[in-house]
């Protein structure tokens, strides 16, 4: 079965539109019409990244006739939050194989032992790979980017009712390995949120203000694993058993 | 507790030196006192990749002196196999986050959809990729790099006995979870392997030769995965099934 190719399209603008042909935007069009040599009339789909899929024709002139395809399906659940302490290299990467791992929300962490922030043009280019990610992957919700914040911040935050947190160490004897805590974990969570630090760990302080606000300390491993590939593989962890669940509700 | 900065050698150079102090090569005495600034007398660890690890000194002229810091270890069981189609990117990445992840064996394949083969330098650039990986992972075996071959060869082989095979599909309705399947295969395997394609997904006929191997089709998630990311998500799995055996052996 051979899918059609997806493009997102904000849910303001596609509730605009309503039942009337919608104007595609420039880049929009080029990449229907350029990039996919699609031609009058052939179809196309498109994702609101709010749980709501559109069947799509394209028109002359780069209008587009839109039609709804299913009711808006459910976000997952439990929620999938991913703080991520900022590393030098691999982000891209990172956000790019989180998305298509089925994580909800990001929450990048300038970590004691991140680099210095280089600031500038990051979060529009994260948007960007949050989108393209979403398009590829086939995922109705697309996921949220939080602002940036410290880690001493977003650790401290409060946790919620039903919801779970881990935060991913190394060399912390003793640590039990997230699937074992998996097991155990309420069917009712709401929320399960995981920690991954920069290059160089965690600091000290971090862990403390981390076990103050209920985050659980876990191993991915028995190797030490770079951070882009702790995020990856705890989030491959995470969406595995998240998809067991909803296969037997 | 900060871990000493490994290097690996080679087993058959290692015994070679016997009680004496070893030569360096030019480039791990540069990596050694130029990048890592290790002065004379200070302690480095040394891997030789086969499950032995040496406690080091550097003395001077380049010379090292190593001593044997404990028996061989054995290697893990069951054995992990990855089958990679090869992608036109991401190919190292992928390399790098299976090493990490505790791979064994990587068979690199050219797929019926992979791009045609570039040649040239690939190989020496994968190994040096998993010695990289496997020295800042602190693995104690490195990860065996087969020769590449054609994915209908590969995916022929018969299967072993007590050996488990999945091959990752997408879209392929009633595919099993890999995690699902996992919970099902005996205790006592003696290799996995798994088959990640390339970016187009697996052809018709490679499918048939699969099934034809005893491949059980397996689903990696409910979103479509690039192939990269489809690779490091079946290892994170397969790891932490790994490991969470070996603690209970």
């Amino acid at each position: 079965m051979v899918e059609l190719r997806r493009l997102l399209m904000a849910p303001e603008r596609l509730a605009q539109a309503g039942d009337q042909p919608l104007q595609l935007e420039p880049q929009e069009r080029h990449y229907l019409e350029r990039v996919l040599r699609l031609r009058i009339g052939s179809a196309f789909a498109v994702a609101d990244g709010c749980g709501r899929l559109y069947e799509a024709t394209l028109l002359d002139q780069g209008l587009v006739q839109l039609k709804l395809s299913s009711r808006q399906s459910e976000p997952a659940s439990p929620q999938l939050v991913l703080l991520l302490g900022l590393t030098r290299k691999d982000v891209d990467i990172t956000l790019r194989m989180a998305t298509e791992l089925g994580v909800d929300q990001i929450v990048p962490m300038q970590a004691e032992r991140s680099q210095p922030s280089p600031g500038g043009q990051r979060r529009e280019r994260w948007s960007a790979q949050l989108r393209e990610a979403s398009e590829q992957c086939e995922r109705l919700w697309i996921p949220q980017l939080m602002s940036l914040r410290s880690s001493n911040e977003a650790l401290s935050q409060p946790p919620i009712k039903r919801g779970s947190r881990w935060i991913g160490v190394t060399r912390q004897h003793g640590a039990p390995l997230l699937q074992e805590v998996l097991k155990q974990t309420p069917l009712d969570s709401s929320r399960w949120e995981i920690a991954c630090g920069p290059e160089g760990g965690w600091s000290p302080r971090e862990l403390e203000i981390a076990s103050l606000n209920s985050w659980q300390p876990v191993s991915l491993g028995p190797t030490v694993l770079r951070a882009s590939t702790a995020a990856v593989a705890a989030l491959s962890l995470l969406q595995h058993y998240r998809a067991r669940r909803t296969q037997k509700l």
